[in-house]
């Protein structure tokens, strides 16, 4: 069987990682069944044989691959005849757009929102790795996040705002239908809402509904907080 | 001949609109012939017969088709076999995306650089007009903004991090040939570098790079500041 290793919280069934939903939603989009291995942000050796020590690690057959993006590019390369993640030659490069601006501006505006909410989720060990390596990388404490959190959720939603106008336009990201666009706005989403601890979004967000309308696309059963 | 409506300044060579730049270089993309019409934010009459009173307004035999978004549309449905300006429907549902993002993020973070340079390139009559709509628009003088300026120039630059991570990646926002996509990047950018006094780009920016191949695809000799 495909096998997926996914980065859990201390309890096992939260699986909040943005890169894996990712994943997650790209296998189920090409119909292929897989099962996941919870994995912790200190479990390096359990992925030593990856040559890297991140989640998401795909082993499907003989074939290792790791990064969310390789892992996408490789599902669309070796099923072509499932339904495609990225589109034509121009759809692909023009994901690269969304993913930078994910990547860059959405979920730095999502974690200093969440970072102290998913640091409660930890377990004791991934807990002071995870304490240790985002205050080096924020140049900030938990605590002084945790501080600033209204200031922090009102800079996301202004964030949020080119997104909110396509959601008024069309229904994905990606058209009439999710693709990879949607999955990778997905998985900085569903970060955001399964970690925090005060909900997020307003019950009639355009987001919130089209959160719900990509899981649906899927049959998967996974409720957004 | 097909004709455009664009806007100009006192000096009517210099034309910085980021709306008719996307006509342009569509039309351009779509190896399609025109004139331009010189017209000054307050020749209303001059573009009644459009029913509204915007530039770009083109007029391709007998048809007169206004906003920037709807021409480029109807050029690749009334020109299907000249090179498409927006891909398949995934691309085109991805370029709203990118389109958002300029119209919502990018151009107010320009604006609050080069608004009181576009200003002092404007003629006196248009001149009353645009400074009683943009700092009703802004909800500031163009005094203040000028004020202001080297936070905006620094903002700016954290704005563009999205688009310079993409050309470290591709030559263009469409992949391997500029489409639709960068035709909506580059009126921004060309607008900025047209209106400002003084350069935004360094020599060896990449976006700079990017402006004159996007030009030089199109064999248009107009120089980037």
């Amino acid at each position: 069987m495909r096998q997926l290793y996914e980065l859990a919280a201390a309890d096992e069934t939260l699986r909040f990682s943005p890169y894996c939903w990712r994943v997650k939603l790209a296998l189920a989009h090409k119909n292929l069944a897989y099962e996941t291995v919870p994995w912790h942000f200190t479990d390096k050796a359990a992925i030593a044989f990856s040559g890297q020590d991140k989640v998401p690690v795909l082993v499907d057959g003989g074939q290792v691959i790791t990064d969310s993006q390789a892992i996408a590019e490789y599902l669309d390369e070796v099923y072509p005849h499932e339904p495609a993640l990225f589109g034509d030659a121009t759809a692909q490069a023009l994901t690269l757009f969304i993913k930078n601006w994910v990547e860059i501006v959405l979920h730095p505006a999502i974690a200093h929102v969440i970072l102290p909410d998913v640091h409660a989720h930890l377990s004791p060990a991934d807990q002071a790795y995870f304490r240790e390596s985002r205050e080096r990388r924020f140049g900030r404490t938990l605590e002084d996040i945790a501080q600033n959190r209204p200031a922090a959720e009102a800079a996301l939603h202004t964030a949020l705002a080119p997104f909110h106008a396509v959601l008024r336009q069309q229904n994905f990201v990606s058209g009439a239908a999710p693709a990879y666009a949607d999955h990778i706005m997905f998985g900085a989403l569903q970060w955001a809402c399964l970690c925090t601890r005060t909900a997020l979004l307003e019950p009639h967000d355009p987001v919130r509904r089209w959160m719900h309308a990509v899981l649906a696309t899927y049959g998967l059963e996974t409720s957004v907080n």
